[in-house]
């Protein structure tokens, strides 16, 4: 399963600057201060409301194998900068080396909802073993949420009829693949054609035959009947090589065949012209030969506004084939997840918290030791707020939305709830006892009746509440205050 | 360099149904029937003109480690198919454990310029064998291709100024990343963050400090001094963790104190804000300071329009560092590759050219075993004309336009030419010597002079002259007629 830790050192998946930051705090000797370090995203993608939080289980992989090999150090060691000289001392190889790596993480889980602000993963410890892991865990998890989040809207729009992920020929890169099989699955999706997401992953792998197939022969007739006399148990015909309905008047043809010899003919693919149309022509012709259980699969630059649009004209589709916008998240190709420093302390002081300002409010970050709460009744999800473990309010919760301070919701402080932030490593120790991906596949599609419908709307959807609790808003105001004062 | 190999098994990164149509042509005894399969894509990404060839690199090690592990055999051997029956027997499991590969494959340079319908990949050999190829094929090229085009477009954008791709973070998953990093120094870029593809590619790496080196402190002043110190040779200070220009304030501060220790202060870098309004104010305050060499280094969420746009209003930015948008190919996450079976031939038979129709002329395939030619002067390149081999012209070049055939160009046989396609393995061996990937980005930029500007425009560009050779037009004419009169 560590597919990607063997592949590439993770110490050197990374950008330059981590490195040079990590020498740096080194040289001036704060490298083992304490620091509180958030991953965030903040705009949801696709100008939606909901994410599905995905990629953890490839982090804690990464995580467990973290480590500097030989190879990797002595690259380090001859790099040289601007004036030739090595970038890196010996003594911080050596130190890089030796380095016993003892953070504390601690995650939302894999099939989880989330939303901007929230702290997906937490990670306390040394300031310089925090700062290594900002690139890799920002390239894991900003992908695979962007893309389980996809998958999750194509699940929505397909309203129960299944979805199989086709996506590997332009996915970018190979590992663009893999792992998007790996967070359409999560999504939702029921299985993909990629053999290695298969095969890593367990999920369930699809496929019969392309048009190559098709142009092999000198007939598609004799194309899919040598189909059949060959795989008479995978018999799911694509039709539309020459002509789509003369495609399904021929796998028709080679269906009664099948039957007679007592094997089953699956159905159709159709994978170009006007879905909605050659759908509903195509499921009369089957029925009216008696293939009334035969499916019609539709592809062809699918995604979730298309399958809606065909749905709603009735097109007669019991399977979609989602290969390129899946995987390539089209519309919106990155998740702008962040990962920023939120608190310090040296040996035996407090902490100080920290935040970077922008001009723009949404860039600001916040400080502190933070934890997601979500409100919970028997049947609704009512909101999450963000607050600081070291100052958890005593009273009743206030929740301010980060952007318009005069919004705030309350919650008593009996009411339900429940922290989102689990503990997955301690002292660098793996403490998180992993679910199958089946399960957390079970947890995306289980925990969405739990949001309003109005979230699930594709153009201007509700916006689930998510707010900063009052006393971290208070923290939060007053520390932009100082340092807009300072010089 | 072969980090892709090693990682994942080839022969099971593919879409199944290579698999179960290699399958099936084993039992239907055609397997080593002769065919001709090409790769390529049919629209221009971004609505533009140029496309740029890149991933050769890697197929070619792909191909070069071909072949099906044990561990492979065992997966497949162990699949079962909707009646609970192995997918595939056990002597087509031998069959597999002993195949020898032994395709020819001729392909277009990386870094050359390659326009729709053209070839950039041809795949010659037992039908089984190309087949197999496919979805990797797909993967690679389409990916490469793409985001070595999206560099050229930012090249073209940043008229000479160095641009630095900083993607890792945001990137498609962790081969997104350095896969797009080599496609990117193709493209034009100097450098990457990414220590990675750095060392993978022998890419110049780059990185200095991110705001989380500032908030380690107690001021940002502090964090200047303290990086000044730990490392005089590295100092380009980012300046805009709380407010930009009191931050450039405080890196000139910094700055004359490393001048006086005989260090150079390298420039300052913007990550949020007006970057055209900040870069002027920063080049101002920079120059009066003495520091006419500092750079400004400017990046967030930066593209090839936004370059355009922040030159065109005066911006003073000497150096581009470019992420998401370039990495993750925004406005366009795919190329639509395909590849095609053009042709077959059974032992002791004649050719059959294939080619699949689509109900938009654009998606109809082009038959025969082609080959590009480029037609050229001095000074331009001319135009490109795509011909069967076993049907090129006695007299003279008609090219017809594939969507308009009421386009024609012609050119004399002896008119200065080259054919594109290049031997790259023959009989499974590679005979092709590869260039550095400097060499590649090298070709590149000194192939964009000989394309007419009008071509380089993003909104709009004329398009370069590409058509298919008389003969082969007619050829696929009576070929589309004589399949739609069949039934």
């Amino acid at each position: 399963m560590s597919y990607i830790v063997h592949q590439y050192s993770p110490s050197l998946l990374t950008d330059f600057y981590q490195l040079t930051m990590a020498y740096g705090y080194w040289k001036a000797k704060i490298d083992q201060h304490e620091a509180v370090f958030h991953m965030h995203f903040r705009r949801p993608p696709f100008n939606g409301s909901l994410a599905v939080a995905a990629g953890l289980e490839n982090i804690i992989q990464i995580l467990e194998n973290y480590k500097f090999s030989e190879e990797d150090l002595s690259f380090l060691q001859e790099m040289k900068d601007e004036r030739g000289e090595p970038h890196f001392c010996e003594e911080f190889i050596k130190y890089l080396r030796d380095l016993e790596f003892c953070w504390d993480v601690d995650a939302i889980e894999e099939g989880e909802m989330v939303f901007p602000y929230e702290p997906l993963v937490r990670v306390r410890g040394p300031l310089l073993q925090c700062q290594l892991l900002e690139s890799l865990m920002l390239n894991v998890i900003n992908f695979q949420t962007l893309i389980a989040t996809k998958a999750a809207r194509i699940f929505i729009a397909a309203e129960g009829a299944p979805i199989v992920e086709f996506g590997f020929r332009r996915a970018q890169g190979i590992d663009g693949a893999v792992s998007a099989s790996r967070a359409a699955y999560i999504g939702g999706c029921v299985g993909t054609s990629n053999v290695m997401a298969g095969k890593l992953f367990d999920i369930p792998i699809r496929g019969t035959q392309a048009h190559s197939w098709i142009l092999a022969f000198d007939s598609e007739l004799e194309a899919f009947e040598t189909f059949a006399e060959t795989q008479p148990n995978n018999c799911l015909f694509l039709v539309d090589t020459f002509s789509t309905l003369k495609g399904v008047k021929h796998a028709i043809e080679v269906g009664k065949k099948l039957v007679q010899k007592g094997k089953k003919f699956l159905g159709v693919r159709l994978d170009s012209g006007d879905l909605a149309y050659l759908s509903i022509e195509a499921r009369k012709m089957l029925d009216a030969a008696g293939f009334k259980d035969a499916i019609v699969l539709a592809s062809n630059e699918l995604d979730e506004t298309i399958i809606r649009d065909l749905t709603l004209q009735g097109a007669k589709i019991c399977v979609w084939g989602v290969g390129t916008n899946l995987v390539t998240s089209k519309g919106q190709s990155s998740l702008d997840g962040v990962y920023k420093i939120a608190a310090i302390k040296a040996p035996g002081g407090d902490w100080k918290y920290r935040l970077k300002i922008s001009e723009q409010m949404r860039k600001t970050t916040n400080p502190g030791i933070l934890q997601v709460k979500r409100f919970t009744s028997d049947k609704r999800y009512l909101g999450d707020v963000i607050y600081d473990e070291l100052n958890a309010p005593k009273d009743e919760w206030t929740i301010i939305d980060p952007l318009d301070p005069t919004k705030k919701k309350n919650f008593p402080l009996s009411a339900s709830s429940k922290d989102m932030l689990k503990p997955i490593f301690r002292k660098g120790k793996r403490v998180y006892d992993s679910p199958s991906l089946t399960e957390i596949r079970g947890k995306m599609i289980s925990q969405l009746p739990y949001f309003h419908s109005g979230l699930k709307r594709f153009l201007f959807p509700h916006q689930y509440p998510v707010g900063l609790d009052q006393s971290l808003y208070k923290i939060k105001t007053q520390l932009i205050e100082k340092i807009r004062r300072s010089k």
